[in-house]
């Protein structure tokens, strides 16, 4: 294990010889897991010894004594040092550790990144060693247990520059963040408060507003929960305490989208309210709301349709359904072939498939392909089918 | 394939030889799905000739002409006609399958039932043969190739009996719900309709709202998003146009439930915006907001916790996470014959096992078994585990 000052870490920077993880807790041990198997000595540190020992007893790294160590580990100084606790916890954190010397680079993981580098700067921490950071990864469950090698791969990893931070600096954390198998990428302090504001704390103030209403509700009515309760208020599940900090340390964007969003659900509560008494309370009478209804139902149906569009713009297979419009539905038996038959048959007829998904009831002998095609080649691609004896659905 | 009225509906009747799906959408097919392989004669009609034929296709049935036939099929009377058709649809396919002398018994599967029944009296339709009906499944895609036969496994599936159905339409109706894998489960339709918006209705607006907010949004503030973010907001995928119907057919309910949730939402907002005032406006001068933090905060820690509350209840293993004040994890190499290891030493200490999670990373050689036990039982289980030499954490 090399000190960081004897080699360069210019742009293109290679893995880190040795990290010091401080605070084993789920994202510290996921990233000291993601370290080691590319050859990273890997240190780990926390206020909580059985923590540490826990994450050093599933293969994390060696064990430092104290929650942050009083003096470099054996060998000198670590190339980065990875701040892994609460958002209010790292500029005190960063403080000791360098005053320690632990290591030739600092960063953090937490999810709000603002008030981290104003702390730091108030507390007098060295601002041109410090890169923060923020993995965008993240389980419902919390400590060293629930840790995962693979927790960061394919995700992005902001790195949120600082002034005076050199490029030397700004390479390691990226050479650490592609380390661990994820995708670095710049964004200011400010931008990145902003974004996670919207993509994951709001997100996260919603999910446990909507499970907050279960926890009074009657067992017969919670027998009826399906996957789409368990999937809104899955993430409400996690930890209250940190996550009470991390929305309080990025108060003002999460409250501004926290207001638009209970406007929203304020006006079509009026609207639904506005519905029911149009409808009237005297069963039996009315015909009923007509599909589509009146001038109340538009900020209802307004609100549904953005968000279909919202959830398609989602990057990645699940966010972004194939739109029915571009799609073209075809029965194929389930036995070896079949699938290169038809991939065959699309080629022939020079249409280029987006995207496929297969649905494949249990126990049925066959299954339906459902193909994204550019909507101009539909019909193309649903008379080749045809034409091959498929049966095909627009 | 029989008519029903040769045969004898009682309690613990037998499963339907015969049955009519009229609307081969996701709902209407998975029925068919479910109960060809039992045996049951199926017969499919829909609006939408292609997508009749779709389902026959994928093994579905057989399909008849028309939207609602305009007379029984070849044999004579279904036992069953199931409407899969949307809320508003049901009593006028109800009035016109009825007048077809379609089947002996008719069932509908909307996900609302005080308006469907109301219509159908409003309607003229006979309610002694008319068991509304509402199998708790579903998925964010529609159609009949989403369709899957075993979509009603062990779910419940609500019957609402308005008199004067008799005890045999109950029980023909529950034998159909049973034979497609479901729990039928008696409930008023008031009763259903107010336990419907809060684990499913008022869930779905949540969704759309949350994804509303994504629409406009940059795309490097999307590039950021992640599983969290796709859970909250995947039911917003769904068919805005049959979720306004659901909704509106639903209003009441669904209004008070959004309320009260747009009012937390608004406190909670409120809160952090008083935060990120209180902490400045001007960078690097304040502490930031302490841990836990002052009045203002109390509100939103309340709402987590509250929140935490709520989605421990949603039976079910991901709903109901082991608390962490009664687990017990334990280091445990990847090889067979561990965990019989484990339960032998956790059984010769004494100590019931009520759950047990896995977590394992890939590409290690260890995992950790998380060991739920009675927080009496805490100890017991830690030292007899470390006795017998597993590195174990409390």
């Amino acid at each position: 294990m090399s000190s960081a000052a004897d080699r360069p870490l210019a742009a293109g920077a290679p893995a880190p010889a040795s990290v010091i993880v401080i605070g084993t807790g789920l994202i510290g041990t996921s990233v000291a897991l993601a370290l080691r198997p590319q050859g990273v000595t890997v240190w780990l540190a926390d206020s909580d010894p059985a923590a540490a020992r826990l994450a050093a007893d599933i293969g994390a790294g060696t064990v430092l004594p104290g929650d942050v160590p009083a003096g470099p580990p054996p060998g000198g100084p670590a190339d980065v040092a990875v701040l892994a606790v609460p958002p209010q916890a790292v500029a005190p954190a960063l403080a000791r550790a360098q005053a320690a010397g632990l290591a030739r680079w600092y960063t953090d993981v937490a999810s709000v990144k603002t008030l981290p580098v104003r702390q730091a700067r108030a507390a007098g921490c060295d601002m041109a060693s410090f890169v923060p950071g923020h993995p965008l990864s993240g389980r419902e469950r919390s400590g060293p247990a629930a840790a995962r090698a693979d927790l960061f791969l394919g995700r992005p990893w902001v790195i949120c520059p600082d002034p005076p931070v050199p490029a030397a600096g700004l390479a390691a954390i990226g050479a650490l963040a592609r380390t661990c198998g994820a995708e670095p990428a710049e964004v200011s302090a400010a931008g990145h408060d902003r974004w996670v504001a919207l993509v994951s704390h709001a997100p996260h103030v919603l999910s446990a507003a909507m499970a907050a209403r279960l926890a009074d509700a009657s067992d017969g009515t919670l027998s009826l929960a399906g996957q789409g309760l368990r999937d809104v208020t899955r993430i409400a599940a996690g930890d209250t305490g940190l996550w009470t900090q991390i929305l309080a340390a990025n108060a003002a964007p999460v409250a501004d989208v926290l207001a638009a969003v209970a406007a929203d659900l304020a006006a079509v509560a009026e609207a639904l309210a506005d519905t029911a008494q149009a409808t009237g309370a005297s069963p039996g009478t009315g015909p009923g709301t007509g599909a589509g209804g009146g001038p109340d139902l538009k900020v209802l149906a307004a609100l549904l349709e953005q968000g279909g569009a919202g959830v398609a713009r989602i990057p990645g297979k699940r966010g972004a359904p194939a739109r029915a419009e571009a799609a073209v539905q075809v029965v194929i038996p389930d036995r070896p072939g079949e699938l290169a038959r038809l991939f065959q048959a699309a080629g022939e007829a020079g249409v280029n498939i987006e995207d496929i998904g297969i649905e494949h009831s249990p126990g049925l002998p066959v299954g339906v392909a459902e193909l994204t095609v550019h909507p101009e080649a539909v019909g193309r691609l649903t008379e080749a089918l045809a034409a091959n004896g498929w049966p095909v659905r627009r």
